[in-house]
């Protein structure tokens, strides 16, 4: 058996992005098991763009230490236990952290079912931040109706992607912004979206106008900044702007650019909602059974992009905020 | 009769203020009146925060030309008629605009009832950018319930005075925020609120703490800026922030600063909604009675500043600006 556990430590503070050298990549060797902890192998990390906002050292986030391992959830496979629920050879999820071996409470872990979706599938679409995070969005929140005009950002991420999904299974017109060709393709002929817009290459605002001249019914926002401020100004009457993310200011905390549009809330006579997943504990079987159902049934898919190695996990961490990848981001530990 | 009307025109787009200098006193001989008009000796012109924006040549609002009189709400009754329904003494209000003679189209002009209020409280309270549009904000948007903690911006103004009134009838704890001592006074001793924030010598979030350690449950925010930042920095969670309007920000619409702590919409599972009270047309009857029962039983008051001559109306849209005046500010034109 493997004794030494490889994690991913915080070396410094990022000040704006967080660069792969904020992080460094550190051996221990594994010490013995002590009352009431398990040992799980590792096999996928969860990358994750609210993990920015526990590096900075203060708010309302989990906060890692300089020196502690990320914070990250993961799945993986009980291989030592003091516990008599969790038995070698389980399928766990829970707050694993960026390493190869995880040593935590039992308390800590949920055992999952690798029978009804793979492993994997746990940290994407059955995921709390992110096919939980984009059903409870959309349940609770959006509420998308047969015929609206549905945008949503960050379009071909891992939440954005099923937003979409749902929204086409409500019947609505959905509309997808994405950053390059490669992601508005996706959308269009990967996800079914009815247009998508590359905010690289396109005024957002402009080909809003063009696509829902009427105005846009319902917004979910995972990105904030310049995005959000277009579809304000594209809003039509009594419409609903849903605040999941605002991946385009995690880098900067300090000093968020709030939405100079958001005056239109009230000539539009519009709402703009907010909300973390988390609020909604009572929703979370139901959410996991009818995502796992679709999984299932092909009404709703998720790629994913894997990185191999967790030496790789910072380098994953960029990729996520330059905007890299399509789907749900992982990197495989073990 | 008088054959002359002053009016106040725009002579240059104010950049920035809009000191008294972007206006000039004008007048003109009377004309005879032409099929369908009506002719208003005007008494009262309301001063409001949102004629600011009118004067800026673009937007969704309605816009004053260079050399146009302002546009302004007004009371005044009839001297001159072409219209059986509106016969010379009857009462009657509309957008009589800064002038003193008005003359204009019948279907302009709503008769008024000035039997059950005085001619000034059809500009005030029971005006619609005033007392109606605080009503409906309250009634369709805030909803307060008895018990909560209920933060109104702008307090000892024409809309926040009333706001907050209604908000103690319905058994609200309120906070008001305003400028200045005199205000702040008026807050505590004249209307009864429970506290009081002077935002120009005080830390506004840090009293909102003091007074709110577990958070604000609802905002009725109408200036915008820092203020609507610092309460969104101490919302409690499922916590409803209404916006009506955004004063601090109209001298410079196009460079409006959006809420930095909007996310707190999300990390505390809240909501900002928008409003226009013309978009409620169904409800400014039973607005208009339950106002005028309200001033009439003493639940509501609403005090007047008032500045005396059609020549003082720059000065007042400054002084309101300048956030000078507690109440409903009207200029007296005849």
């Amino acid at each position: 058996m493997n004794n030494q556990n490889t994690r991913v430590v915080l070396g410094r503070r990022p000040v704006g992005e967080a660069t792969p050298d904020c992080f460094s990549i550190e051996t221990e060797e594994l010490q013995p098991l002590t009352e009431g902890m398990v040992r799980v192998a590792v096999e996928y990390i969860s990358v994750d763009a609210g993990t920015r906002t526990m590096l900075k050292g203060e708010g309302f986030h989990n906060q890692v230490g300089l020196g502690d391992t990320i914070l990250a959830s993961g799945v993986g496979r009980v291989i030592e236990s003091t516990v008599a629920d969790f038995k070698p050879g389980q399928a766990v999820r829970g707050g694993l952290c960026a390493q190869t071996i995880a040593t935590v409470p039992a308390n800590m872990l949920e055992p999952i079912d690798d029978s009804t979706a793979p492993l994997s599938a746990y940290m994407g679409i059955l995921n709390g931040s992110t096919g939980i995070t984009a059903w409870i969005g959309m349940h609770h929140i959006a509420k998308p109706q047969a015929g609206e005009i549905f945008v949503v950002s960050a379009a071909a991420g891992a939440v954005g992607s099923i937003v979409g999904q749902i929204a086409k299974l409500a019947g609505a017109r959905v509309i997808g912004i994405a950053g390059g060709k490669a992601k508005t393709d996706y959308l269009l002929n990967d996800l079914g979206f009815e247009a998508a817009i590359d905010y690289k290459n396109e005024d957002v605002s402009a080909r809003l106008r063009e696509l829902a001249p009427d105005g846009i019914n319902v917004f979910f926002d995972n990105v904030g900044g310049p995005i959000l401020d277009a579809v304000l100004d594209n809003l039509a009457l009594r419409a609903r702007v849903v605040i999941c993310g605002a991946v385009s200011q995690y880098d900067d905390m300090d000093n968020i650019t709030g939405p100079s549009m958001y005056l239109r809330l009230a000539e539009r006579q519009s709402t703009m909602e907010g909300f973390a997943y988390f609020h909604f504990p009572e929703s979370f079987a139901q959410a996991e059974a009818e995502l796992a159902q679709w999984l299932a049934d092909g009404s709703v898919v998720l790629p994913e992009s894997i990185l191999d190695g967790i030496e790789r996990y910072p380098e994953a961490l960029q990729f996520m905020f330059n905007g890299g990848n399509i789907g749900k981001l992982l990197v495989k530990a073990g």
